[in-house]
């Protein structure tokens, strides 16, 4: 039997989706990643990533004017923040935790689609997005790199002339350098071997 | 007064250049690498190289298939040779000139036009460039890096054990990365910095 308040619910109108401000745009940026995903940078429109949000190109354009900012949001948000400098109890443990947050931040879905941008975007593009890596992922774990060494000194695990901003390229650099040119995925055994063999020995107090 | 031979010479045919094997490639090659120079990737085409190189487009058909297999045989020929392990007294000072050697080869004209292309072609076109840099510097300078570390080991200013491919890694890795994130280009004092703030100390025997 059907009750008057089913009758009335298959009358009225299909739900709306009404949504403003943060809400809206969360469910835009959250469309252009997934649109990235799936067709990549060439194959993203404003359309495509309206209809995926299920709102109208106009609210899209409304709020990024155009393509390049809209990815370079969507991808700033939805990039893992790093956090807090972790505290092990060594700066062997601290940078061990610290190197995989940065490759969790490189490789989660937003990281990857970052590099996969990169690859298939004009170089003058790419400026913008090699800078999101920067400021997004490389400038934050610099500094807590910093503070873990610091806080190694302190502890003395670390020598106290440690400084110096080569010391906190040495990660990022060999990072960088073997996913491209070893096609290496960072696991776990090899941030040890990187941390063990080259970071460690550069930071440890001199004996004798 | 106009002598019989330069009436005659007036007279005669514009020379025709008629070069053969290899000074004919030779000559392909090198005014490949200028329209790289002056037009980049993008602007390349064969038969401005037959042009330039002042043959037709046959003769550039013939060795040459495509526009990727000619720029990679013109950067490959281009590039630098590293040479042997330079052997200068000490291993600080042997890093130091491998390092300049690996810089002046990144940094010549083809080294410039490499980087160039890379950054002007679509990723599939890249790999080919990239395994170019994999194959002309990178490589080369590993294993010259691995004979200065033998010679100081035997010279006893290296460590026995610093072996290990991480070793090898983090001067091309620190290179890529301070260009690509600093724009730095590897100054004699920057070089020097990072073989002594870096290197050496991975490589000094331990004390104590």
């Amino acid at each position: 039997m059907v009750s008057s308040r089913s009758a009335a619910t298959a009358r009225s109108q299909p739900v709306q989706l009404r949504r403003r401000g943060p809400v809206l745009e969360r469910a835009i940026l959250d469309a252009a990643l997934e649109q990235l995903s799936t067709v990549g940078w060439n194959g993203l429109t404003m359309e495509g990533v309206a209809a995926a949000a299920q709102t109208g190109k106009a609210a899209v354009y409304r709020r990024w004017p155009s393509k390049e900012e809209l990815v370079e949001d969507a991808l700033r948000a939805g990039l893992p923040a790093l956090g807090e400098a972790p505290d092990r109890g060594s700066v062997r443990e601290d940078l061990h935790h610290l190197c995989k947050l940065m490759r969790d931040a490189m490789y989660s879905r937003p990281g990857f689609a970052l590099r996969a941008v990169l690859h298939e975007c004009d170089s003058l593009t790419a400026e913008r997005f090699h800078e999101l890596i920067l400021s997004g992922v490389i400038e934050p774990s610099r500094r807590l790199f910093g503070e873990v060494v610091s806080r190694g000194v302190r502890r003395g695990d670390v020598r106290p002339d440690a400084t110096g901003e080569l010391l906190f390229d040495v990660i990022p650099a060999l990072m960088m350098y073997r996913s491209k040119v070893c096609a290496s995925d960072w696991s776990d055994d090899e941030i040890a071997m990187v941390i063990d063999q080259v970071v460690v020995p550069l930071l440890r107090p001199r004996t004798g």
